[in-house]
């Protein structure tokens, strides 16, 4: 396990919401990072889909890893998600890349997938800014 | 409790993730919907304010009772999100508004408050499309 | 006319492509900006209305202008517009406010306005990033 | 030249708009297109550089040509841009490409690339919804 896998992995054992969600960073190398969940019947919303805001939650969490891995301690200023298709299945991953970045800010893409019985299928999109924290 | 309040919290009753995250409908009228949480310690982050996924679920989900109390059964399409400042405090606060609709699409935006001892304060703003669900 | 006004006109008049489209800084002030431009007939699509990529323009420029009005010599980093009906008329206006504004950054929203004989309407909503130009 | 390609460029011709910038199109296919323009002093702002506006129209016109391409008759209903860097130059170009579609609607993503004598770079990304227009 390469030493920003192990420390990305730290900081989502820190953060109590994704604790909650059982989310686990999968990838992350400088410009791109993966991150994913098990669909467990509370992240649903009333028709039985995985809940937008646990798509919305994946993504922006993707685009902040993705992010960091360039500028290192970073936030989400903004983004930007589209909803392609209702969320089913057993596990829900979202990969972000960087598209730009500079000394303080990076640009990043964030495709989010369901994977499960019928295969694996886009549920999402999402584009946003991530800014380097100020110290 | 008119109506429309009442059915828009049975539908928020039968949205399991909503009722993990401890999610109220205060207020539901024709172009207007008020979200609200109690901000617990699982919701948080590294930093110890709440996860920017938890303010983009009640942003997205507020956005959606709005759409929907225009348009009936109703899914948000797609939004835009920016976080202002750090949200800390013991509630938060979601307001949507409808500022276009048509027969099967509404344009709406979203202010989302936190309030604490340190007073009120907007953490982030949102906009977005909601759809209505075809039959 | 204010010095602020005075100024923004004159980096307006340095701006080639709002004097090919017309463009009038109307308002600003800290915190607020709005630019209009006659409607005329090479600004249309093939429908005869106003082009989205107008309407766009308006939006972007009135969002750095409201933007550069706390922050000084400014760019916009990223924007969302949401089209809402067609637009038609006389005259087009886009008025921009600050929502949140730090030392490099300002968070701003716009909308914009068709004139014409069938009166006022709303034709867009947009949100945005705007940020200081570093020297 | 294919009958979509003919078709395209005989309403971008209907577009007194895109006639007064120039804009040529250069590829449409099912899920794709590629708008150009020739970069000329009058569309730039006071930096030198080309006015986002223009980056902007060139982008969401790419995208409702993409969106069309599989749609028929379509409108951008909503995008969202990112700005990368400056577009310098001798050329611009958005390429545009459809990430998902139904009967009515189309999410689709654009990149903005000014060429020169710097080589080729991307400028800009957008994301955003076109939708079929109602007859």
């Amino acid at each position: 396990m390469s030493e920003l896998l192990e420390f990305g992995k730290k900081i989502l054992k820190n953060q109590p919401f994704s604790a909650l969600l059982g989310t686990e960073l999968e990838v992350i190398e400088p410009g791109t990072a993966v991150l994913s969940l098990a669909i467990r019947p509370d992240l649903r919303q009333q028709h039985g889909f995985v809940h937008g805001g646990v798509v919305s939650y994946l993504a922006d969490n993707a685009l902040t890893y993705a992010g960091g891995s360039v500028l290192g301690d970073s936030v989400t200023s903004e983004y930007k998600i589209n909803y392609l298709r209702p969320a089913i299945g057993d596990k829900l991953a979202a990969k972000a890349t960087v598209l730009s970045s500079g000394r303080n800010q990076a640009v990043c893409q964030c495709t989010v997938i369901a994977n499960g019985d019928a295969g694996e299928r886009t549920v999402a999109v999402a584009q946003g800014t991530i800014n380097k924290v100020d110290r």
